[in-house]
């Protein structure tokens, strides 16, 4: 198994397919790793198609007792999740710095905005200002439909309630489309929404 | 402490500085640290004046047991470091995408290229060719001197030998200036390095 929780199967034709595992202990934590999973695919995918070079940043970890016994060399006995000071993914697109947090709710009517935290907002706002492409990529589980949204209109939205209307994703985001040979191509859709 | 290893003091007079925290258990571990802070604390002087937005990515680490104590709630009881897949830092620069690696030699006359995994290399060669600048800064410790080099002079060199001579820095690459406010200005020799 792979650290991004997917497997990689060899067929004897030459065919490579990622296949999700589905090994955690939270039911709930899993629904997520398998939203992120397909999105780490989907980046491997456009690597291999040297289309986007783009990853997922490890999860800062606060490593705070390393054992150091001959039996367990370099392993970590105390250490704790750190918040992150950034976003979930960056890389590079058609020569442009991008930047995204991953979301996902189970939410129908809207996206509750404390999902994403204001220093990940004023992070994507800053990027933007920057001449990148900052956006957020929110998973609407129980519809299974999948939207880029700028992080312009998230922080509009930010500033006056809680959360962002379904219908925002659908008029002013774009929606990502699912697929087999790339999970969820949401390059297409960035594309789209930036004229690329 | 912050997670960079550094303490920020805030003056009375309304000024901050950073300090950098000497708090190591290995020496030569420490003196890594020091060069990995004092990028750490340029790049968030570049963030207060709004110039770049560069970030050093999160030690890659595979989580194995979580202890589920009251007293120790999200610990981490059994974990082991990974080898990055990537490189230390990325972020946006003049609206470009820039992706380094950081590394100190106590060799005077040349980097050896063992310090720097081949896929590290690819991943750079992969950046520049997509319009991002790709480079590594190395620190050549009893020299104290800091240069800049571009990833394409690393690949050139890593395919005919096994490490850099110090005068390929020096010719091709581009000295880092160190300072007080600013502790590594490494974007200006980025700028004269890449005419930007």
């Amino acid at each position: 198994m792979k650290k991004d929780g997917t497997f990689m199967i060899n067929y004897p034709n030459g065919i490579k397919k990622t296949i999700i595992a589905n090994k955690t202990c939270d039911g709930n934590k899993n629904r997520g790793m398998n939203f992120e999973a397909e999105i780490n695919m989907s980046n491997e995918y456009y690597r291999r198609e040297d289309r986007a070079f783009v990853y997922k940043k490890p999860t800062p970890i606060k490593v705070v007792k390393i054992t150091n016994k001959k039996s367990l060399p370099g392993c970590i006995s105390e250490a704790y999740f750190e918040q992150p000071s950034t976003t979930d993914y960056n890389g590079i697109y058609k020569g442009k710095y991008l930047d995204f947090e991953a979301k996902e709710t189970l939410n129908k009517t809207s996206f509750p905005l404390a999902n994403i935290h204001p220093h990940q907002i004023e992070h994507l706002i800053n990027i933007n200002r920057h001449g990148g492409i900052g956006f957020i990529i929110v998973h609407f589980k129980k519809l299974n439909e999948i939207y880029i949204l700028d992080v312009a209109v998230v922080k509009e939205y930010s500033l006056v309630r809680g959360s962002i209307p379904y219908d925002v994703f659908v008029n002013k985001g774009k929606k990502v489309k699912q697929g087999y040979l790339i999970r969820l191509d949401y390059l297409q859709a960035v594309d789209e929404l930036y004229n690329l």
